[in-house]
């Protein structure tokens, strides 16, 4: 049988397919920082010579930030397309790292092996798995199974501000039935997830601004107000004492979550306080009365992400500084409309300020949340695919992050897209010492063998 | 006249005694930053070479972190003691200065011209007044007019962290009848003061840590506690809405102001409106039921001088940090107990941590406030020195700064300290673009001149 073929030569092949996942992972491809804009593209040229050696007519297409990778492979239907980002996240605070994030290596562990450096698991090795896949295939077959278009994105983690343009224009060439994301995570090391529901993002990067310069508190500390004191009061003001963000008119557009899946959710025996201990925390931070997957899954929320103003460096400094600035995000649901929270954020902020306060806003993003369309049989049959592959049945799930190009898939080629991911809770993913367990990279590639099995018997 | 003959050679010597302090401005003392240690001891050369041109014995004192400055001219009676220090704050934000911070120069204002540079004003631009004054009178006269030890301190704008225990092993030595300190302002340009209340100081740096690692705000957003907003809620709930310090008995010791004093103040019009209108302010940030000077010269305050946490790069990153940190201060007045409102403050904070989160304290340090008594006739004859150099009579004020040298003089010597200087509201001390007026420099110069002729006669 063609299938088991291709297993078996993925499972022969895995020494060096990880040596091929560790080239890409050399390559430093931090989008949000502008230091590493060679880096992105030779990333992309390497992405864009792997594809060609599968037979793909494959190019770096320019924007006006990190290039795209858009390959395709001609063939008989379905179509599918297969989206993957190449981009990766700072790796600050540096002296975290038990190794340089860029010298990635197979590590053994306790729970087996993990391909340790950044990107590993977002989204370089995620991505490698169906290119991977797609390699056995092609090597054993001597073609591929269906048409596949693969688009291969530079920006996911500095907020893609180049992909609807790109889309917009290119639609023709990137529709296709149906898209694969592989961006995602398992629901736990023996249940694989489809992910079926994604939280929206909405960004806030700003300065508040008092004085016209520093002060010095000792001369004007009492009288002048500072900046600090302005935004501390404003960020705190975001959560009530229950954990429920305090907006005007924030939750409009929250849907209660259905029956069914409250009960399917309750089935999969989450241990939220496991889940918590396991990063050094005690108590959920969410609405009280809400349940720890609901939380991340199904209900908005409110993070800030960096916070900055006067001294910082070593020692003191009496200071009352002339600006203080933070970043935050908001993780959308349902309906909520990103550009009215937006505004009722910047209503709410600007009536805080003093009189004389200024406030810069230097973000302009966000997308709403996603849900898919399970009725579409594809989605049944990769399902079974995943649950031939893993120990136990495949699940829908929801997920906690945005994964904006989802929706843009829908809405914008009206394509739906099924977002299957190997990933695993503790891979530590924007954080120091990201890995990604070879099982998963393992597993991951056998898992896009049996779809496109699946999908196009 | 012998009075007159000093301060014409000050007059003469005017252009050279610029260049002297240029000389010192280059050095970068900077005190906080170990990376500075050197130039610290430079700065202390410097002066042991120039205490010694006036004919003093003078050394450089080792001290656990950056030297002394100790010299010795005898003479008849009083015994005066000099104490300025030589250290420098730190010059960030490098960017908002219009010239590099340690290449000071002469510069023509339309307010008449500034020496510009990090140090000018606070505090080697005000401790060098003192010093051409002896040596003006020095080549005057052939030597000085009484005995005079000079006492220059290296780690004032850090804390002075040795200043004790070195006075407490050196307190024979350093004991005279009276201090004189040069490190405070004139009340206006026309205005010359002696201060004689000072607000004390307790600094707080500190880290809360929650989460054990960084966190994917997808992932976790919503669910676990963010530090972050843990550390706003602690920062925003020290002020209520009426600007009044929340924390448990912390006005105990605050005393009220005594009538004269008030009708003192009240009869220098202190312009309130124009001294923020200056900043870029519009209200006063202290207790609304005090008028703007009482809220910087005598009642307590706590500003927040540095907080961050998170990613604060370009772009975005969608953390949800492991850490949250601030630096914060406290002014006291009265006999507010530093120590006692330390345990307040960390009790406070302690009690609004979640649990399972942890903080660590990087600080301890505190000064009381200090009160002199100007009932000793030095206070008045250094006065009427001051009201015959300047266009008005002088008057004794408040300070919103901790100068603990102060009190330590009192409390570990038996000395009162008279605080005397010539800074301006707008010399931008700890802030980027520092200066001292030429004319500040000038006029104290000479006004030392009158003071050790009046204090000696």
């Amino acid at each position: 049988m063609s299938l088991t073929d291709v297993l078996n030569r993925i499972d022969r092949d895995l020494p060096a397919a990880t040596d091929r996942l560790i080239e890409l992972l050399r390559i430093p491809s931090i989008s949000t920082d502008s230091a590493y804009k060679s880096e992105c593209e030779r990333a992309a040229d390497w992405l864009v010579a792997d594809l060609k050696s599968l037979g793909a007519t494959a190019e770096k297409r320019p924007t006006p930030g990190h290039p795209m990778v858009v390959g395709h492979v001609d063939g008989p239907g379905p179509h599918l397309l297969f989206y993957g980002h190449y981009d990766v996240q700072p790796v600050d605070p540096l002296d975290l790292w038990d190794r340089d994030p860029f010298d990635p290596a197979l590590e053994k562990t306790d729970a087996g092996q993990v391909i340790r450096g950044r990107g590993s698991s977002d989204d370089k090795g995620q991505l490698m798995t169906f290119v991977e896949a797609c390699r056995a295939w092609k090597e054993e077959h001597g073609t591929l199974p269906c048409k596949i278009t693969f688009f291969f994105e530079g920006e996911e983690e500095s907020g893609s501000p180049s992909l609807v343009p790109y889309m917009k224009e290119n639609a023709k060439e990137l529709t296709a039935d149906i898209a694969l994301i592989c961006d995602t995570g398992l629901f736990d090391s023996s249940v694989p997830a489809i992910t079926t529901m994604l939280r929206g993002l909405l960004g806030e990067d700003f300065t508040i601004t008092g004085p016209n310069r520093d002060l010095h508190s000792g001369m004007y500390g009492g009288l002048a107000m500072n900046p600090i004191r302005v935004l501390t009061k404003i960020l705190s003001g975001l959560h009530d004492d229950t954990g429920r963000i305090t907006l005007d008119g924030f939750y409009d557009g929250v849907p209660e979550l259905p029956d069914e899946i409250r009960a399917q959710w309750q089935g999969l025996n989450f241990d939220h306080a496991a889940f918590l201990d396991e990063v050094g925390l005690k108590e959920p931070a969410g609405e009280q009365d809400r349940t720890p997957l609901e939380q991340i899954w199904s209900r908005p929320s409110c993070d800030v992400n960096g916070i900055w103003g006067g001294y910082t460096g070593d020692g003191f400094k009496t200071v009352l500084p002339s600006k203080a600035s933070a970043k935050l995000s908001f993780r959308l649901v349902g309906s909520q409309d990103p550009d009215a929270i937006r505004k009722t954020f910047r209503t709410y902020l600007e009536n805080s300020l003093p009189p004389g306060f200024t406030v810069e806003y230097r973000t302009e993003k966000g997308s709403p949340a996603a849900q898919m369309s399970v009725q579409d049989p594809s989605f049944e049959k990769a399902r079974q695919a995943l649950s031939d592959e893993w120990p136990k049945a495949a699940a829908y799930v929801g997920c906690g992050g945005s994964i904006p190009i989802a929706g843009y898939f829908k809405d914008l080629l009206g394509m739906d897209a099924m977002l299957i991911g190997f990933g695993k809770d503790d891979d530590q993913i924007h954080s120091p010492n990201e890995k990604y367990d070879l099982e998963s990279f393992h597993k991951g590639t056998r898992s896009w063998a049996r779809i496109l099995d699946a999908l196009t018997r």
